[in-house]
């Protein structure tokens, strides 16, 4: 069944973005009383469509589920990148359960911050983001923080790793083990030819452990993929 | 340093392939007596270019390391996809270690096999292969495989794992997990809407073992990285 993200609910009524009520009418064609899945307050719902040819409402039939809150999170922080890649991180980090994105500004990165952070390029993140979570059935959306001086990274909360060229014993399936119990995980990559020597340094104060991932060369789009799968693969029961 | 694939070896000379003279003389713009990386056999090179401007060879400087034979093996075994799914897949699965892919026609599969078995594409795929493992400095390519007919599986050796829908209690986790000392680890994946129920009991009586992921919602991209991922996760030391 289509599902959408509500933006609010007054009532029994969802309102919803207006390019969904044009895709619920326009693309999908659905008809008077054809129900779909809507997620708002990370809780789903099924939902029937009313007055499809003028002024569509959509009316809660019932609830259906309560996103469990005692879930892992799971983090990644990319450097900016090339339009292509970067999108590509964001709909399958999606798909793998990420909850939060952050985008740092890094020494190596060929795509400087100053040109990225315009409203117009986070709408358009924000629409990827919420167009994967519907796909993959997801009852959040992952957020997206954008900043702009690493030393930003140093009130973030739980664990926090660092993908280290230089490390060569600490796995980080070592690390991950011995910290089973962290709620929050977070996972820094860097931009191909890595971070900086400073960089890195700068982030093991501010209390990063730096991980190596074995012996495979990955590009930078896979790294955050192949974070998030091992991820779910440790915690999954 | 750039690496390449040889096709052959003549005493100290390598031979390569067309395109790759072309792309040391026009596309990297080497000179004479610069150094490149040669794979043949699963060993790796220190070569120098001669005679760039004309009749270019390629000649060995020193050996430099043979791969480990004893490493595990991971093939992936999906549906025949629409270009752009199965390039993107060839790429990363190249990068994430996969040691042989296999096409298999599945009934929901929306390519079919007889329109793609074709010598241009197969030749397509295996460039891209062979690109991918010079990037990620893989010293042996990934072989592609072509069947027509799920029933070539029969054959198979190794464990075998099917990725399943329906199955809920058997995770790819506990599976791996109590098959540690495996050599190959088959995984077949389905095309979108899954394996049909008669695909699925027909591997099952060929000895493939049903597994869940969990509860990600997956796009069938996605899935052959999330299974080389966590084999790669789950067998590091």
């Amino acid at each position: 069944m289509q599902r959408y993200f509500a933006l609010k609910k007054i009532e029994q009524e969802f309102i919803l973005e207006e390019k969904d009520y044009h895709h619920i009418k326009n693309v999908m064609r659905m008809n008077e009383s054809d129900e779909i899945e809507v997620v708002i307050d990370q809780t789903l719902y099924l939902a029937c469509i009313q007055n499809v040819k003028e002024n569509m409402k959509i009316i809660e039939v019932k609830k259906l589920k309560e996103e469990k809150t005692e879930e892992k999170k799971y983090n990644i922080l990319i450097p900016y990148l090339k339009e292509q890649k970067l999108d590509f991180i964001l709909q399958k980090a999606t798909e793998l359960g990420v909850n939060t994105i952050y985008l740092v500004p890094l020494e190596r990165s060929i795509i400087k911050e100053k040109e990225q952070n315009k409203e117009t390029k986070k709408e358009r993140w924000n629409r990827i983001l919420k167009e994967a979570s519907e796909q993959s059935k997801r009852l959040s959306v992952p957020k997206l923080i954008c900043i702009s001086n690493i030393k930003e990274l140093e009130n973030l909360e739980g664990l926090k790793l660092v993908c280290s060229t230089k490390e060569k014993e600490n796995t980080i399936k070592k690390v991950v083990k011995k910290n089973h119990l962290c709620d929050t995980i977070n996972v820094i990559a860097g931009p191909e030819g890595g971070l900086t020597e400073k960089e890195e340094e700068q982030l093991i104060n501010m209390g990063f452990i730096p991980v190596t991932f074995g012996n495979r060369i990955l590009r930078v789009e896979t790294v955050p993929l192949y974070i998030l799968s091992i991820l779910n693969y440790e915690f999954m029961e």
